[in-house]
């Protein structure tokens, strides 16, 4: 295998492949890009940690075609050290040879043939999203999931396709996230993607700003996300979601217009004094034309306060903080609609306008 | 004891005393900063570790006047989190109450009589520095002190002060550091400052950009430095400092002019294969018009070539890439001359011209 490029293509290139290397493996293999030049001038870079595998492509010199499995955090260090000039990679005998200018670099590489092969799908099944809309549903909906490795399908993002809509979903038993979007599905079907590779495809997606639409291509176990020149193949999550919409409340009892940022702000600082309990509660009185929030540890007390437009009944409500920080961070609109029916049933957050997302925060019960 | 003040203000004071509030002390009130609200219109924010004492001051509008000992991390957190705007702050019986627009807080305080006295100190032994010189010299010099701190003086950073120049020198028995500039001193003295303590030195300098002189007083034990609203005393390092004119070689065998820039990156690149071992080993062989650094690990092997000019005799040596990639990112001229006697004498890195800096840096004994 012989073929020269330019450093910062190819440096680009190593990083979207980088998100599927993994160190907590005990083949070595995996910790490895496989590189593959190909006679037609392309250079293909895979990865796989079994459950997520990315392969991405480069237009590169190609003067011997063949292919290798190279260290990936040497291989990145070194092109990533090198100046933005050609680079020309050699192999021999499984030793990879590196130039550039007065640079040489020669390591040890490993056969190609024990890397585990991207899976193939039939393009059956194939949904074409704006790039921008998915990062911005993935973004508004993820970080709800279950981080606990044990909690199964909840540690996943449910992708809804009806005909009309696609709704993702996540939540972990202690709040819901749902983002919607209109847009047409050729055929309707449920998949759970792990948050923790959605979470991996959004950085490469942000690393992909030139490309305006992915393509999904769905099978019964896997997900084959498809950019211009890179293809990403993940293993989804069986099982059957939570019913999402049987959680949303139908009615409310009180329903509040809040400002999102001076919200954010006085929670942010009422925290300040529940970080030293398990909870972080901090408590809602909702009265009138305001919030006082107020929270309290050993080391002291803290009232806020933050002017509102109500309707319906006044309410008293405990929460733990981070869930309400996490939502009014999570989406940009100035002003945001709040609903409640009692203080012991869950909160319901949502835009002004539209079904753009909606979230659903648990309460903490508070003593009276 | 009652004042109101900005939220910016507060901030920036709040920053600077919090370089001597240590989370690592038994005694509860040294977690904390003295608040002394005076009646001249003058709040006081001390701190300190015990080894490192600050007191910065800003106007603020006082009511009553008084002190108080709170949080260092809570009241900063706070203070921070708040609104650009006025800030009433009111103790009563060790309660202190914080209010800004919609927001009030109360924390508990604790009695400022138990919080240590700043030292005070006659104003004999004066010098008066350029702040961005002195941060300049300290920047060059402290990274070369000894972190381990059983090894006593050498954890500290040497001041000389000559009638007619101030030296700064630091070491750790592997290389050392030496910044010097021609500046009238009024008295000749040595002191030793911890490097840990000046480095936070420099941090506060960094902060407070405005003031373009420090003023240092000394004494025996200790040194005050005054900034117009900052008063930083520190405990000096007792002992003789090491002779460093001694460890400075005399003459050279083979003189070198070198690109800091292409030295630099291409020290970086070999060390990629030397962090496998201990040492962090790369070879330089220094012949004609270049140096061909070479570097090996189990991983692979690196040869780069840097041009140079040269005078005097060929040479082979090694070093530990750390030490020399210290230096030469210490420092910012484009051009710099490394002076070599052999392969197992210190390698001395100082500029085209005068004597600003100079850097000893002991060789790696390299097997033939």
């Amino acid at each position: 295998m012989k073929f020269s490029c330019n450093q910062q293509q190819l440096t680009k290139a190593l990083n979207i492949a980088a998100k599927a290397v993994t160190n907590h493996t005990t083949i070595p293999v995996l910790k490895g890009f496989l590189l593959t030049a190909e006679e037609t001038g392309i250079l293909k870079i895979a990865s796989s940690d079994l459950d997520l595998s990315i392969e991405t492509k480069i237009p590169v010199s190609v003067s011997e075609p063949g292919s290798i499995v190279v260290s990936a955090r040497l291989f990145g260090d070194i092109i990533r050290k090198l100046p933005n000039e050609e680079i020309q990679v050699e192999e021999s005998e499984n030793n990879v040879t590196i130039k550039c200018i007065s640079s040489e670099f020669r390591i040890v590489g490993q056969p190609s043939d024990e890397f585990p092969g991207i899976m193939e799908a039939q393009e059956t099944n194939a949904i074409l999203l704006k790039t921008e809309l998915l990062k911005e549903m993935i973004r508004k909906t993820s970080f709800s999931a279950s981080i606990e490795e044990a909690k199964g399908i909840i540690t996943g993002v449910l992708f809804e396709m009806k005909k009309d809509s696609l709704t993702l979903v996540a939540l972990d038993g202690f709040r819901m996230a749902v983002a919607k979007e209109y847009i047409g599905n050729e055929e309707e079907k449920n998949i759970v993607i792990p948050a923790r590779i959605l979470n991996e495809i959004n950085k490469i997606l942000g690393e992909s700003s030139e490309e305006e639409f992915v393509k999904i291509i769905l099978d019964d176990k896997k997900a084959i996300f498809i950019l211009e020149n890179t293809k990403i193949v993940l293993r989804l999550l069986e099982g059957d979601f939570i019913r999402y919409k049987d959680i949303l409340p139908k009615e409310n009892q009180c329903r509040l217009k809040i400002n999102r940022g001076e919200f954010l702000e006085s929670i942010e600082r009422a925290s300040l004094l529940a970080k030293e309990g398990k909870n972080n509660l901090i408590k809602l009185s909702i009265s009138e034309d305001k919030i006082i929030i107020t929270s309290r540890s050993e080391e002291g007390n803290v009232k806020e306060e933050v002017f509102i437009e109500k309707e319906g009944a006044d309410l008293e409500i405990g929460f733990n903080a981070k869930y309400i920080i996490d939502v009014l961070k999570a989406v940009s609109e100035e002003e945001l609609i709040m609903e409640f029916n009692n203080g012991v049933s869950p909160c319901l957050i949502k835009p002004m306008e539209g079904e753009a997302f909606e979230y659903l925060v648990l309460p903490v019960r508070i003593s009276a």
